[in-house]
């Protein structure tokens, strides 16, 4: 045999690691799906209108060795200074246990949102304890799973007050010392919505002229004071008080409920969550349990299972966008999750005492540093404080910022003469001697006797983190346990496919991954100067740059920190043109029937009015419709908002027509990216006729869904609007999140993507994405009718299977289905939406062959228990699906079933010595919100459950 | 409420993380233990005679955080060059996924060896995958899961090949070619055995003079020959060859087996592990079937379960120490598992095709480097090569050396007037033109066009990696299924406690772990020049001293790298000091019956004679038996091998006796450090009388065992031994490993866990041992005989149970107990050892008293079982200590047992919803070494079972 040399490409990311079909795998699949060759399929199913001309090029791709290296180089451009700055972002020491345990492994940041409860106990119980931390610490009743950061929590807590004050003034009340991207925030939001906002000191406050009023403890520059008149005011007039807390400071001092507050919120960013130049971290939202039907985010309650067991499920759910549309209480859609998760375990793993221990610590440091100061003569306020402080100056502060820079340290310039300095967890006594060294204070930390400075009237008196949880044994072996447990209860994408239709559950690769957790990436400050940023601005720019080329679009924002977000980012861009344009009255918002439920939403928010749009039978856009609509609102048209493909999957050929349309009326198009999957490589939403787009980088970019957020939601577009994007949070106007680029941490991971697909890679993502919906689509046919394929009978990126006639012929519902498909060993794929009583699949291009067959095994199996219901063979009521999902529980009691255990708890496509178990059977949806309860259920209710 | 400050410590890592117990649950114990306090129970338990005087004091122990960052200090003291040193330790790329998803997952790093197969059939099957892997890149017909490093496994094969050749010569002759370190560390092994090293060039080999030869491919300087005429030489004289080989070049040339060689072995360490300054790595052997079962290792085979079912586990154990004692193979006990599996797992991410073209690739690259040399002029030999060549630069070698490192590369020194260069999986373009650089030549590499120079008739010609599990689809989606999956099958210690007596399965934190994954730690070559490795000996040197505190030693060798490394390391120092003293004829072991296996095997191969020394009814050492065969032996006693404190758990007070009586007749004593657990900070082996111990590192100082490996066994000697400790393996003399320092990437865990402890916490983690193993015995006094406690009826760090009525009671027998504690949830304790039918129980002081209890009412709930057979209440055969495991196809299968599925299942301490299930029922081991299959069963074999 001689020296042949091989052709293959070991380093190959894209098509050896990314994408799931092999070579011959994708030749058998195309036998199946019957197109020639990929290429092929591709020409079948994107009409050669809308394809883009040019191929994507960036450039040759990189091994994941080279990824990591020259992230790494990348990386080392960031400056790692200490940041003491403050302002809502504060060092934190995460615990290595919760780092390798939670954040690094797969299970739980492979994870979807908690949609399917059977298969997500595990995280509905992190998310709980995160709710009753939450609860606990800021004193009320009710809190939620999270929310996107505390600036836009803020604006959530204003719109929330708006809709549950009796008082039905315009104003809204802002304390003078919320941080200013708060306000800028909640200053971006009201506008819009005809809310007036009056920043002031809160001793000045009308309460008459508003409808509710936001405080905030610790004041930013450090003065911790009590809100309980100013609330008590408010409600006098029947306004709501809102306190933003920091929730470490509340180990300490009084809690927003006991100052009255109606709603607290806040960022638990400073319980494990590493800064990252700005997010992703868990912001808090906690109310009155009267009001919790008017509070936005998820909320984790308690039910019931089918044999009476305690489950977690999402609460309230009908408060959400993807249920109420424009009635929606938020456009919120992702949460964060896996964030809120890291949170709850930090407070879970350090307990009262722990947190308490934190806090004091802090504060001791601050005091001996403001003790420093103050002997060498400095003026330094407030005189009683938590961890931050401001020291004046004079015209030295320029020195004072520069000379700390020179130590290692950044500070908060305030105002023009003054300092502000914010101490943390991760201050050492060398970052105090430092500090003294910027103000030319030459002494040693230990020369000081540790003392304390805080106002004896704002002691905390109650009782908090009382729940067992809190006080489980904390060694590091039992915490490991603990997590691995609730990990293993639930089902992620490290196991099984989860073919969630627009939600693309593809790859997130460990090489992506790995660059999130690296200091250079994680220890950023926000508010840091730029040029100690030089490593993250080379990522932003090169990715906006590669995601301008994907998407066709002339300039990005990285603003958006979640989907909705950047939704709601993109239609401010476009109100601002409009305003810009003298044509701010423009607010008619044409919106197909078919859209994702936060488009609707989004608008609403913008202040403007939706005028759904019908569907033909097809499922397409009725061009009629549309035009006669668009034609009716001509004077006032703002823009439309579609999806591409639509959310039925198809890639409509009439999509230029709609853009022209809106634009003769004198609107502007919004794009939806969420199905960018499909396109990427192939079509350009710029190309088309968009003006903006949102892409979910959390979708197409392999940014993990972490059990239900983080997201990025980026938007992109024409040049024309490139005046109008958000401003900068602290400084600009407009701004739409508390920091410059959302969650700027989860970048690496979709610059990682781009940079090792390659344009080719990218491309080919799209097309095996595209095989991989056909392949499914065809392997059901005849089982299931494929709703919604194109004219030439293809899908795009994903399928629609219609499962309504079975309700009909066999008493069988979608939810059975779907709970059936967990005995299987799979998530179930988009339930009822787009079109109520099916099944949308989006298996992406990650999934291989093997699985993709397994899936379709399993929906076939299903189709076959149906049929037998049909003719009579099987029972109506009890049967596999009715009874699904089966437990072990199940197993180990009396079998009185009309089929045998096998049948019930080993389906085709279920693993057998691997399957995944579902830890609860089905779980009552009714009786949680029936019986609400969103906090860790008693000690007692243990005891009870143990009998 | 006033401000009260707490003296809570958030950061205390010794008593809020690692040690398991809180102080309430302390107080509980206590008292169930009836002490006082824990002061009590220590003086209870250690006669005070053998307490040590002064405290440990380690100053401040250091938080998580403060660890981290004083490592990363540490760390970043090494240089990071890039080492084409070569000989044998080769720059490798580590897959992303394989790095999180393994080494990085403590399901797979905290695993115990897999002597209980049913719950270690994940990572049986990624070891057979090695041991395919390397049976088929061999050509030989089974290989075992892994030896400690290529220079010992070339010592393995020496001692195989005089087991099994039918030549009785005394000589074994070693090719020039192999690596130093080989050549260094066979010459140690061979010279206490009487075998003659003959190094000589393969071509002058005289065949009649030796049991049998070794050849490496390639040569160390790069040379690629057939040993084809050399083993057939070996052949004619009933002599064995031996190839030692580097598996990557095996994928292009002719494999060992084709060669006609009966031993093939080497280094895995390029498939996918880093070079970590030395070390671990899996080391392979393989050998043709005849000689199964003289092959040192431990070898996994396939066998059934009850039920007919494959089922993995170890084969041919009888021929190991733990069972054969002084007739064993080899003192072989720990492997490099952790780091096998990774090895094997590299190879089914790239598979055969992927690891040829990486193999291709590397040839290309070096045949490029050549090119660039030889047109410079440059004479660059051998003129076919792999990776390998060396230069001729005459006077200039210093020169060129130091201009390489400039450069930032490390090249090798060979001879006077050349230099050496190895080219790796991780060479680019840019350090080819960095090595051209350093002989001055100004080129760029893209120039250059790759072409090949290998010797056609060394072109391999059969296929390798022909099974499918090297076939599967390569997506890392699937990859990291897969590797969940096979996670999910084992039960490690992120579930459960793993009781293992002798063993100490104690937390190995995340923070302790951290650092290994570290470049700076883990690319460093072990040949590298010393001032590049700074951290590593800042580390080495603090680590040292630290643990010669802890054991009263003067001086530490880190070259063992498992503890029976250390032994035998331990054993020859004391050899050496004989000689010295003209005292070279001493060769008598004083070794009592209940001592670990591995210690006369260890004492055979410095080819001592081992004196078994009696036992008391207690379990102690019989003093007057000690005394008169001391005496019996005084002119030729070498010394004694005591463990300490006993390894029936007892502090015998007579150990300063025995070291008295074994230096009055002239011998040294070895104290075996497996049980010093039982003594960091309470008591030192140099203080009794020891004059060398080993530590393993593996089990008091925290590094996981991997799954049965890696390990470390450092020793420590007083300072008349410090001369005849391990030599360097390149330069000096009595290596004993490849690399100086054994397996430094590992120490930095050791380290790390000592400077978090501090000395009161390591003295805390000791006592709190010793609690947990006499609260664990006092719980189960009553039900169980606890055998050999002490005086005062304490035990020390581990206890004995008595299960040997029970056979003749109940027909019960150990493994039935310890089957049964798998639907428990529990790995077993140490079973028959020391004393048959017994199981050892060792907590360690990570675990709570809720895990302890859970234990603990396991096995009350066994014992109450037993008690029902022996009161004839159920079936003496169809019981479900019997019928245990159980598994998930129990319950769906026909139940026709006369106890319900609930009581087989679901015993008490199992889990619920979390309940470890394991994959199979129990495995038969004598139908698997009747029927020896050792790598992975053919396809008809998985479609037979599919059936």
């Amino acid at each position: 045999m001689p020296f042949t040399p091989t052709d293959y490409l070991p380093y190959d990311f894209a098509n050896r690691r990314h994408i799931g079909p092999s070579q011959s795998e994708m030749a058998q699949m195309l036998q199946v799906v019957g197109a020639k060759d990929l290429d092929a399929l591709i020409d079948d199913t994107l009409p050669a209108s809308i394809r883009q001309k040019e191929p994507l090029d960036f450039g040759k791709p990189l091994s994941e060795a080279e990824l990591l290296r020259r992230m790494k180089k990348t990386a080392q451009k960031n400056k790692m200074l200490t940041s003491l700055i403050g302002q809502g972002y504060h060092g934190t020491v995460t615990p290595p246990a919760i780092q390798r345990n939670i954040f690094e492994n797969p299970a739980w940041y492979t994870a979807y949102t908690p949609y399917q409860p059977e298969i997500s106990q595990g995280r509905l119980e992190a998310l709980l304890n995160f709710q009753t931390m939450v609860s606990d610490l800021t004193g009320l009743e009710i809190a939620n799973a999270s929310l996107l950061d505390e600036a836009t929590a803020c604006a959530e807590a204003m719109t929330m007050a708006q809709r549950v004050a009796k008082s039905k003034a315009k104003g809204f009340f802002v304390d003078e010392n919320c941080h200013p991207q708060n306000i800028s925030v909640m200053k971006t939001r009201a506008a819009p919505l005809g809310i007036e906002i009056i920043v002031g000191d809160p001793d000045t406050m009308d309460a008459e002229a508003v409808f509710g009023g936001i405080f905030q403890f610790p004041g930013t520059h450090g003065r911790l004071r009590d809100f309980t008149d100013q609330i008590a005011a408010l409600h006098e007039t029947k306004a709501i008080g809102v306190i933003a807390a920091d929730p470490l400071s509340l180990t300490l001092f009084k809690e927003p409920g006991a100052m009255g507050a109606d709603i607290a919120l806040g960022s638990t960013q400073r319980f494990g969550v590493p800064v990252g130049y700005g997010g992703p971290h868990a912001a808090y939202m906690a109310t009155k349990q009267a009001y919790a039907r008017s509070m936005p985010g998820r909320i984790v309650g308690v039910s019931i299972d089918s044999h009476g067991n305690r489950a977690y499920r999402l609460s309230l759910q009908t408060r959400e966008q993807h249920i109420r549309r424009e009635k929606a209480t938020s456009n919120v859609c992702t949460a964060q999750a896996l964030l809120a998760v890291m949170a709850g375990f930090y407070a879970v793993f350090h307990g009262p005492e722990g947190l308490k221990a934190i806090a004091q610590r802090i504060h001791r440091k601050t005091a001996r540093m403001v003790g420093g100061l103050k002997d060498a003569g400095f003026d330094v306020r407030p005189a009683t404080f938590f961890d931050t402080v401001t020291v004046e100056v004079g015209p030295l502060q320029g020195a004072v910022m520069t000379a700390a820079v020179n130590q290692g340290i950044n500070l908060r310039a305030v105002g023009k003469t003054q300092v502000g300095i914010t101490l943390d967890e991760r201050t050492r006594p060398d970052t105090i001697e430092a500090v003294w060294r910027a103000f030319g204070i030459d002494r040693a930390d230990k020369d000081y006797t540790p003392h304390y400075h805080v106002p004896e009237n704002l002691i905390r008196t109650s009782d908090y983190l009382t729940h067992p949880v809190f006080h489980m044994n904390r060694a590091e072996t039992e915490m490991m346990r603990y997590m691995r447990r609730l990990a293993d209860r639930d089902l992620a994408l490290d196991r099984a496919m989860i073919p969630l239709g627009s939600c693309t559950m593809k790859l997130n690769s460990a090489a992506e991954m790995m660059p999130v957790s690296w200091d250079e990436f994680a220890l950023l400050h926000p508010y840091a100067p730029r040029d100690q940023a030089a490593g993250y601005h080379e990522m932003i720019d090169d990715l906006s740059a590669k995601l301008c080329d994907v998407t066709g679009y002339d300039a990005i924002s990285m603003q958006p920190n979640s989907g909705a977000q950047g939704e709601y980012a993109g239609l401010l861009t476009i109100a601002g043109y409009h305003r810009a344009q003298g044509q701010g009255h423009r607010n008619i918002c044409l919106i197909p029937m078919s859209a994702h439920g936060t488009n609707p939403a989004s608008a609403q928010m913008v202040g403007w009015t939706v005028v759904p749009i019908k569907s033909d039978a097809k499922g397409d856009i009725d061009l009629d419709d549309f035009r006669s609509k668009a034609a009716q609102h001509a004077d006032n048209l703002a823009g439309c908002m579609i999806t591409y493909p639509s959310t039925h999957g198809v890639f409509e050929e009439t999509v230029t027509e709609v853009c022209k349309i809106t634009h003769d009326h004198g609107g502007q198009v919004y794009i939806d990216g969420a199905n960018m999957n499909a396109m990427v490589g192939l079509s350009r939403p710029g190309d088309l006729g968009g003006d903006v787009s949102h892409l979910n980088l959390h979708k197409t970019f392999c940014i993990p869904h972490g059990g239900g957020g983080p997201g990025m939601g980026p938007i992109g577009v024409k040049s024309h609007l490139i005046p109008h994007l958000p401003g900068d949070p602290v400084s600009g106007e407009g701004a739409v999140s508390a920091a410059a680029y959302g969650s700027p941490s989860l970048l690496p991971i979709s610059w990682a993507y781009c940079l090792m697909m390659g344009g080719e890679g990218l491309t080919q993502a799209t097309r095996v994405a595209i095989l991989n919906a056909n392949y499914i689509a065809k392997r059901l046919e005849g089982a299931f009718d494929v709703l919604y394929k194109g004219p030439t009978g293809r899908v795009a990126h994903e399928c629609i299977i219609d499962t309504r006639p079975f309700a009909d012929s066999a008493g069988v519902t979608v939810d059975d289905i779907a709970k059936r498909l967990i005995d299987n060993g799979f998530h179930a794929p988009t339930m009822s939406w787009p079109v109520a009583g099916t099944l949308m699949v989006e298996p992406t291009e990650s999934e291989t062959k093997a699985e993709l067959d397994r899936f379709c095994d399993a929906m076939l199996a299903i189709r076959a228990e149906i049929a037998e219901i049909e003719s009579g063979g099987i029972d109506p009521v009890n049967n596999p699906l009715k009874n699904a999902p089966h437990t072990m529980e199940d197993l180990v009691l009396d079998w009185d079933r009309p089929y045998s255990r096998e049948v019930g708890c080993f389906p085709p496509g279920a693993f057998r010595i691997d399957k995944y178990w579902p830890p609860v059977n089905r779980v009552d949806n009714v009786w949680g919100d029936r019986n609400l309860t969103c906090t860790c259920p008693p000690m007692q209710d243990y005891l009870d459950a143990a009998e």
